[in-house]
């Protein structure tokens, strides 16, 4: 079966988002003063054939943990749809 | 009251994601050949400050549209969270 696995990933709490503050910045120069902070992360869709949903989140933490996300300053989460 | 707004922004179907087809072809050097395809996107955590829900969503959509969502090739989620 096909799974449509997204993966979030983000920085850990108190790890400096360089990206969001720069971001961060050039909004409040666009008079967005109300928003307060902003951190980026990313968003992943994978799609993956497995025998069942376990399996295939099972697959998707490996690639994370070989690829995806850096462990030291970064977490996740996983949702699984299943398609086919 | 301060809102938690989690933005997914992803390409479009139909433009071409190099960074996903790069990641999707070293992951099947590294033998996971389950992997069907790998899209890749950003995740944004913004902490906006408004009156009510619809004002904080309304005020996200505004900073989409001038600078985080290049909406010729990007499209978005939006999610909120009340947090106080």
């Amino acid at each position: 079966m096909l799974y449509h696995i997204k993966v979030l990933v983000f920085l850990k709490d108190g790890v400096l988002d360089t990206q969001g503050k720069a971001v961060l910045g050039s909004l409040h120069r666009m008079n967005y003063t109300d928003l307060k902070d902003i951190r980026i992360g990313k968003y992943l869709q994978l799609w993956v054939e497995a025998s069942d949903e376990d399996t295939a989140r099972n697959r998707v933490k490996a690639m994370c943990s070989d690829l995806l996300v850096n462990n030291l300053i970064e977490d996740y989460t996983i949702e699984v749809d299943e398609l086919s």
